[in-house]
Parts: structure tokens; C-alpha cells; sequence
């Protein structure tokens, strides 16, 4: 629990963005949660329920605008929902104050700043990256306990790597050649307004971005390649869908022996025993993110196709669910030893 | 709480439509609810995660079918989400076997049977009919709350009538000459397929439909009638929008006397007063349908145009949420005697 | 034909805009027009396909910054789509160059200045109000045919009328208590870019705004006072729909004597025989946004309430067609004399 | 031009699908086509302004029941748009009644019929298989041309096949490996009702389908193979957008030499150079469905991968224009000796 009593005292930076707000959402309700502060530099001293309508007569706190040390002291976690490069400025700080930090933004994703560097921009804080923990939580999960700097992964890796990763650990499939092709919801892009983002530009549309140039191919890079043992270099497409909220991943790997439908279905199930938030679909269904919505679960599929020898994955995750605000929080449950579902365990819409 | 135990044992009738499964939903997490059965003819047999994939993992119980006798034996209270008709034909058996009855058809909505029969069909157990209570919470709490057989409100009469009877009942406004133009999501349609709900025929379009001939109409009219205090004819056109879940009524109506927008305003905020769920917005803020979806909530505003001398009052609700599932559960509780809120209180999601 | 040669020589301003693009497109293949220049103050120098990459190939000339003069000089009628307060400035040096004027701005829509700078802001060029025609093209139609400076009116004020003033014409509805709910898409609100329209705070909801204070309304009132020979003040509406393009106005008026759903349905055929681009649906079909998207048509329906003795008028077109370009187009057609629908007859799409 | 006359008589179908609709559209505009007959089995007698409202006033033709031996009497061509087995039963006899056959549907796509009927079902006109032309216009225009029986290709492998077949034939890329990851509006679907079109299935949400089984597979391995000059194996995997029309192709190969992201540029524009549908757009500018909507244009991209020796190719079409209808008449076109773009060159929408 908290260090300074029964509940967990949760502060976060950067509320009124897409990810800010869906912490606040789910951490209001989180029974061992106490939210005592949540920031904002654009909206200081704005009630978010006139940022969010929706919160009206349900969350009715004020943004504030941060003083790291303050809010350091004043927490037992920060949660830094801030664009990449702001968090780094600011964890030593919190960190120094006695707060633990999950950030979700990149800074405290890789392990080596120069892989950062050559992708974003100088890194101000390289001497916590030793000390970060990758947060892809049913992979890392031991780690992740100990953590008190935690980096969420991005919604892309997560997606595909919940995917990938089980069979590249037992060697089932080759590490070079990873073909993966994934689609997001526009929520990803941020509150921030743009043509990108304008209803007329998006409705009915359907468009690829960044090909080969997305800075989630060197994070995916990352654990492909720790997890495969060997420096791999793979291929990441990324599209823009017309929904809010939603992601899919369709990873094509080749498998190093023969192998079936059933025995890749097999492959996952073993992984994901005892992973609540992570399902793998019965042979013959299909992921759809629609099935996510709203959560931090994670449907996965695998069909083995033979004349071609490869296996075909298919991942879907809620962007800003498991692949942001919801795996935070995931996180902070395996941070602070709480059951890793606590607040996290809503029933899903059906429609 | 339940007639044998400690939570009230709710079985749920028709359970794999849009309504039904909402009440799953709801209720596989209400803290004071046990879910017993859930039947469908259609799907008996079946796992529901099964027709809806995203329950699975999370709620994986199988449909059956129903026997009204053993439904009103096994269960406190049996909530009935079929089509018209239907509940009619079960209730008697139900509640003569012990157990209370939320209907969410329109079978038991109406005080007179002549009434519902012009507008739908012979009514098979017009004897009930002085028993069932209409269930529009917030304005019928008391008799809610001693209510054994409820008759849950039409969606558009809940979007509707909210925004209205306040005014009504202090004799504020004009009960002739009332327009209600009303807008809802496709939900409201069911799952069955019908070219009506294909979703090229529906995405990006917007059309009126049963204009002036809608069976809400006269379930409206009974209510307005009843708290003005003579019979009253109203317009009503609903209208379908391109969105799933969601409806929005404005409602045009005439002055008694002359009244600012504050005066207005601060009528609803008196008549809700102590009804969580009910939410006035400060002037000048407008509701939106996204505010309260996949919740309880209804969002209402007012403005007083002077030229004409009329209010325009706007209200949204979830057409599945408070304008379905959400206010059965919510008169569940009242007529068990719980909080209001109990299993009704999720933070809505931000975007 | 045009003044100096063949081929009407067009110019757009404002071209970069939704309303622009379109006129664009129509005129691109229109048979008797040659588009000359396209201003654009922002992309000036820019080729449009960078800015819809949908007229790749297709629309291949380059934006220009507007000097208003040569504008005049260089073409037999510049159509201006450009914000309000534009037009006004520059509109009398083009028609001093010679060439005629098609405003799809608010500018010249009012023949009395106090209305508009009530509503909008001080006018400039108020000497010129009295020679602009409000190109209602079906109701004006002489009037259009001798215009070079024509008004095109607001998109809301196109959907309703059409619906209405068949009926103020011939005295069949009382010109007091008209209430108009009209619904838009997206596109009404223009390219630039704001949280009103990103793509998250629109899809899958709905909302009114401006509510008993749009601009809109002075314009409608102006015309049914007009019709009715009488000050005539009105409720009016809008709402946002999640769609790109289309506007649908439902209109409930007071028949001053009974009037049965044949009767209405007549007095609209009657109206608009001879008017290629209105159609007036068979008793039972009701309009639909999408059956006119991309158009210049109106589809209208009507029906008769005996309960209340109202008519509920129904009318959707394209906003940005009828409702805006496509009517200029149309306006253009009957003021250089050319058959009404050169240019605007394609055939809609079905899906 | 047609056999007995100034204008080609043609008929369509399967009038009331979505692409016999589209082909309605389409060819009612067309400047040397007269439709002679509609033909539909489920709507005989009907209008079809009745089954599509958006052709009212527009296009006031009734549907009939074919009889295909005066079907092929009366028409210079005839256009299947029907579902698969229906056309090879009638195509024999409008062949030998005089008139061209363009085939929408699998019936005449392949080669050998076994290869048909491991996928389909028993072919009933094999021996028309020699006879018949696949018809992807700028692949194949020289056999188009002298074709009197057309398979138009699947939407499917047209979006893929303008991308990869410009590499095939240069040798530039492997044959093997081949991955195409797809994705469709709903439209493709068809007009039929299901659950899986249901239009709250559908919103805000994405999946795969058909996985490794989609019978587009052998269509495409089929020209793939013949270009490559070897029988070919890959990789293709389906997605259902949340979009009515519109169609995007990312495809994934490795390059048999280095290639820069300018040389695979050129290699497209020098293949289309002279095919007007065909866009390859400039570098950095990624192709969008929206922008080729309601059109028989094809956006073509490529990205050289360095890390990966691959090249990644984005194709986007209308499933219903270039994918299906629209193509259908392009080759009609071509069969006629027409221009290639003759009723096909209409302006697309900017929004």
C-alpha cells in the first residue's frame, strides 16, 4: 500500500490528454487508490469535468500545475502522461522525493540511450535507464515488482509483442523476417488538434504512416532482439483506422519446424496462464478490437499456414487501455503488490 | 437484499439482445447481485462469451431456457428483456412463483390496456396492470420502491419526459403544443439484421423515421397527460443517427409565463436535487451524447428564447444505459431497498 | 455564355476550404465552364493536389494570391467562398471589373444591413445589398436570372425553406410557432482545424449547439417573413451528426386549416414541378441524408399530425451541395442562362 | 460502338447489389452506353429508385427477370453481378446470343478450372476457361482488347496486383515471401443482411477475417505465378474497416537487389505511364482511401526499407470503382475500343 497510509496516494501529470484522463477514469474508481493531485499546465486551475463533460458530478477535482519535488512528496506514485522528453526533466526529482514514477512516454523505455537518441533527441536523465523496468507486464513481471522507475511500453510494441514474444523465447520462429502490420485508433494521436485528426479527414478513410520510419520499430527492435538473443532488425507498418479507441496487430513470423493451428493456440495459452488480462481466443475465432474496448485485455490468435510455412498472429489491444493507461496502472498494482486486476476488472460492453 | 441469502439472486430473460446483455454486464459486477440464470431461447445452450466474445474470460456462463415457474423460483428478481409480447405471457408465473419483475418491454407501461392494445396488441394479462409501477425513477421513486412488477421505460420517453416534467408538474409550461424531435443511436434497433441496420445503409447518413407514428408516442402522451393534469397530444419524431449507443431529445416547449434561462436551469436543478444520475449543466454548456455513454446518467440543459417564448430543453442519456438496462437496475435497487447507485457508479470514460 | 469567348471563365475564392474544393470539383468538369484561377491566400503558389491529393492527376493547377481586380478582369464570374467579412471587402472591385459575383458567404444574404450587423458585424458595402438576389434558386429564380451579385444562401436556410415556404406561399401554415430541428454533418463547420471536430470528440455522438442563438436564424426569419408578409419570429436548432456531409431539417408547423398527408405532399410536388433538382417522395418513404450525398438534390417529405393538427416537414440535403456549392453552381447556370442542371446532373451514388 | 447502332446496349445483372448498383451509376452517365435492361430476381418489377432512393427522379428504369438468351439478343454487352456459380450458368448462352459478357463474380478469373473448384465448386463451363480474358486493364490491355468474355478481378487482388506485378515482371523482387496485408470497407460484404455488417458490429472496430483461407489467395497467387514465371506461394490476410467503400493493399517483399525508396518510384511510374487510373504519388505522400473514393483510380506507394531489404508498397482503390464496377466498365471500354476513360473521368470528392 502507500507509504503514508492505507490507500495508495496516486498523483498524475498531464491529465486532460487522451491517456491523463483515462488514468483519472480508472484510478477514481481503484479501491486502493487515492488520487491527490492531478496536473495540468494548459488547465491549471480548470475543474477536468469542464475538460471532460463526462466526469460532471463524478470527478470534480481541479488541475494543478506541477512542482516536481511537491509532487513527489505528496504521492506514493506519479504517473507521467506527458509528452516524451517532459518526463525525464521531471522523474529525478519525483524519484528523489520519494515517489515511485510510471511513465508513459519513452523516455524510460530503452535500455541504451544512444538507441533513444538516434530516435528522439538527447536523453537528460541517462543515468535512471539502468534502473527503469520495461513494463510490458506479463513479460517482465518479476521485474516490474521491484520497480520504482517504470517505462510503459508503447501501444504498438505492446500489441505486437504479447504476440511475438512467447514464441520467440522457446525459438519456435525465426527472429529475422518479422513482418508486422498494425492498425490504430485515432485516440493515439492525442487530443492535440490537426488535419490528421479533423472528423471530415478520418471518417471513412483508411491510410498507412510513417512506413518504415514509426519510432516504435526500434522499442519493438528492442525486445525482439533481447528476447531473441540476437540484434534483429524487422519491418513495422503502422495505419491510421477511423475509431477512437483500438488496436490491431497482424504479425508475420516463420516458424522453424512445422507447426500447427493448435500447437501455436498452444504456445500462447502456456505463456498466458495465469495472465488474466491477456485471452487467446479458441481456434476459429478471430480478434476484433471492438471485444477490448474499454479495457486492459488483450485477445490473441495464431493460425499456422502451411503452404507458406508461416504463422500468422493477430493481437488486439485497447490503445489507450492495455496499451497505455490501463497496463499504468496494471503496473502499479505489480509495483505496490496489490492483486494485478484490482481496479482493473470491469466488465467489458458488449456493444 | 435477497428472499434466501445475501445477495438478491437476478436471472436475466432474453439475454443475448442488445438490453440483455447490458444487464449482464451490470450486473456480473454489482456488488449485491448474484446472476443465476440467464436464458435465450435462441442461443440455449450456449456459452455467452460465445455470442459475445468480449465476455470472454470474464463472464462465462451459458444461456438456457427459460421455465417461468423455476425462473420465479430460482431467482428474486427476473428481469425481462424480450419483445413485447412476451412478458405479458410469463410474468404471472413468475411472480406467482415468488420473485419480482423488471420488464423492459412495453407490456407493462401502460395504465390503461386499451391504451397499449391501440397501439400494439391484445393485452393477455390486463389484470396486472394496476400492479405495475412505471419506472422512470427519478420521478416515481416512492412507488418504485414498493413496486413487485415494473415496468421499465422506452428510451425516448426517459430522454424525454426527464427534460419535461419538472416544468410540467409546477405548471411552468404550456401542456399543448409540445415538440419532442428526438435522435438515437442504432442500438435501439436490436441485433437483428434488417438492411436498416447494415452498415453501409446507416454510416454517414441521418434520416427520420415513423414520424409522427412512433409507439413511444402514446407512453409519452400518458405521462404528460397524467402530470398536467388533462389529455394531452404531443409531436414526436424520432430520428436515427450514425452512432451505436446514444439518444438525444430537444424539446420545444411554450412558457406559461416569461422565464430567463437561470429560472429554467434552476428548476431541473431543483426537481434533481438528490438524483444522482440526473446532471444540470451550468448554462452554457450543451450536452452531448458521448458524455454519458455506457452509463446511468442523463445530462439536461435549458435554454429560454426569448422571441418566441418558448424553453428548448435538451437531454441526452445512453439509449442501453439509462434508457434501458441502466434504469432496470437502477429501480432494482430502490425496490430491494439499496443504495441508488449500488453497481451503477463506473467513472464514464473520457473519449 | 461567357463575356469573352466560348467557355464561362470561373474563378474560386477561397479554394483551399470544403466549399471551395467542391466548387472545384464541379466546375472542374463542368461543360460550359473554364476554371481561370484559383486564390488561395494561405496556399497561395501550392498546386490544390498537395492539398487534396484526391485531385491527383486529375486537378493539376496551382493556387494564386487573389488581387481582386484582376479577378474581375479575368473572368465572367468569381465565386467567393470565403469566411463572412470577406467577401463584402472585395466583392465591388470585381463587380466593377466586370464580372458577376457568387457569394457563398453571409454578406449579401440580407437586403437589410441592420439584420446583418446585428448578427454578424458592421457591413461594408451596404450600397450593394440592394442590388444582391438571395439565390434560393427554386423560390428566386427570376430574380437569379438577372443577378450578378448573388447571395447563396446558408446551408440550414436551404433545407428548411424548401420545406416551408410551398406552404407560407399559399397561407397553409401559420407563420407563428414554426419550430425547425435541423442536423448537419461535419463538413458545415469548415477545414480549420478545433477540438469540435477532431475525430474522437465527434464519432459515435451527437449534440446541439447554439441553441436559440445561431446566425442562421435571422437569415430563415428574414425569407418566412418575406413569404408570410409578416415579422415572423422562429424556434431553430442545429445539431452536429457524426458524418462528413449532409443536412437533414425537420420542421413542424400549424396547418391553419386540415390538411391530410396527400394534401401536403401535393402542395410540395405542385411547388416544385419543374424543378429537376427537388423531389418530393412518395407518401411512406421518408429522406435520407446519404440518398442525396454528393448532390445538388433535395429529397422532401411531409406528414400530417390529425392529433395535433401540425405538419411535420422533413428535408435533407448535401451541405455542402445544395447547401452550398452545388447551389451556387445552379445559380450560376440560370444567371448566364445555361439549362440548370449543366454540370450538376451526375448520378448519385448508391452506397 | 454497339453491334446495331450508335450507342453499346448494355444490361446489367444483378442490378440491386452493390455492384450492379454502382455499374447503374456508372453507365447511366456514360456518354456511348444506353442501359437496355436491368435485370434483377428479387426486385422484378420493382423500380429502382424504389430499392435505391437515391435514384429517384435520376434513374426511373424497373428491374426484370433475365432471360439470358434475350438477354444476349437485346444487349451488346452484358455485366454478371452476381454471386459466384450463377454467371458460368448463363454466360454460355449470352455468348452465343451475341453479346460480350463482363463476369463481376470467380466464375472466369481462372485459368484452370481445378484450381477454381479447389476454392469454389464444380465449374459448368470449363470449356469457356480458354476463352476467357482476366481483366486488370493496365496489366493486361492488349488481351482485354480482343476479350468477348471478361473475368473482372476480385477487389482483393486488383489492390495488390497494381502494386507488385510492376516488380514481378522486372525481376526486381522475390517471388517468394510475399506477404499482403489487406484491408476493406463493409461494402465488399454486400448488401445481404448479417451480423457481421450490422452496423454496431461493425463502428469503431476492426478485425481479420479469414485468415490464410481467403479465396482471393489463389487469384492473386495465380498472376503472381504466371509473372514470376514459377508457382508461387504467400501470404495474404484480409481486415473489415470500419468504412462502406475503399481499399488498401500494404505489401511486403524483399528485393532481389538494393533499391532506393526513388527507384521503386520509377519502376511503378514507368509501368503506368499511359494508364490514367493509376497514380503513383509523390515520395513522402502516402496513398489514403478517401482519396480515391467513388472512383476507378488507383494510389500507388512504395518505401524502400534498408534495414530489412525489403520494399514496402501501399496500394489503395474503391473496392467498388476500381475493384469492381469500375473497372468493369474500363474494360468494357477497352473491348468496345473506346477510350479508357470514357464515363469514368468524373472529379473526386475532396471530402
Amino acid at each position: 500500500m502507500g507509504k503514508s497510509g492505507e490507500k495508495i496516494r496516486a498523483a498524475i501529470a498531464g491529465a486532460t490528454g487522451y491517456t491523463g484522463a483515462e488514468l483519472i477514469r480508472i484510478l477514481s474508481r481503484h479501491p486502493s487508490v487515492e488520487i491527490t493531485h492531478i496536473y495540468s499546465r494548459q488547465h491549471a486551475g480548470v475543474p477536468i469535468s469542464k475538460v471532460y463533460p463526462a466526469f460532471t458530478g463524478v470527478v470534480e477535482r481541479s488541475c494543478e500545475k506541477m512542482d516536481e519535488e511537491a509532487a513527489g512528496r505528496d504521492a506514493d506514485v506519479v504517473f507521467l502522461a506527458l509528452p516524451h522528453k517532459l518526463p525525464m526533466g521531471v522523474a529525478p526529482a519525483i524519484l528523489g522525493a520519494g515517489a515511485k514514477v510510471v511513465d508513459l512516454s519513452a523516455d524510460f523505455r530503452f535500455s541504451d540511450a544512444a538507441v533513444y537518441e538516434a530516435h528522439y533527441e538527447p536523453h537528460l536523465a541517462p543515468e535512471l535507464l539502468p534502473r527503469a523496468v520495461y513494463g510490458l507486464t506479463e513479460l517482465y513481471r518479476d521485474r516490474v515488482a521491484g520497480a520504482d522507475l517504470l517505462g510503459n511500453p508503447g501501444c504498438y510494441p505492446t500489441c505486437s509483442l504479447l504476440a511475438l514474444v512467447p514464441f520467440l523465447r522457446k525459438g519456435l520462429v525465426e527472429p529475422d523476417g518479422i513482418v508486422i502490420d498494425a492498425k490504430s485508433g485515432v485516440s493515439g494521436a492525442g487530443r492535440g488538434t490537426s488535419l490528421t485528426t479533423h472528423y471530415c479527414e478520418v471518417t471513412e478513410g483508411f491510410s498507412a504512416y510513417k512506413v518504415a520510419s514509426h519510432r516504435h520499430t526500434p522499442e519493438i527492435e528492442q525486445i525482439v532482439s533481447r528476447e531473441a538473443g540476437k540484434k534483429v532488425a524487422l519491418s513495422f507498418v503502422p495505419h491510421l483506422t477511423p475509431m477512437s479507441r483500438g488496436m490491431l496487430a497482424t504479425c508475420y513470423v516463420k516458424a522453424t519446424a512445422p507447426m500447427s493451428t493448435e500447437d501455436a493456440l498452444a504456445v500462447l495459452a502456456d505463456c498466458y496462464q495465469g495472465s488474466p488480462f491477456v485471452k487467446v481466443l479458441p481456434k476459429g475465432i478471430l480478434p476484433q478490437t471492438r471485444h477490448v474496448r474499454g479495457t486492459n485485455c488483450a485477445h490473441l490468435s495464431a493460425v499456422a499456414e502451411k503452404s507458406t510455412g508461416r504463422l500468422i498472429l493477430v493481437s488486439v489491444i485497447d490503445n489507450l487501455g492495455k496499451g497505455a493507461s490501463g497496463q499504468a496502472v496494471q503496473n502499479m498494482n505489480v509495483m505496490f503488490g496489490l492483486p494485478e486486476t484490482r481496479g482493473l476488472d470491469a466488465t467489458p460492453y458488449p456493444v
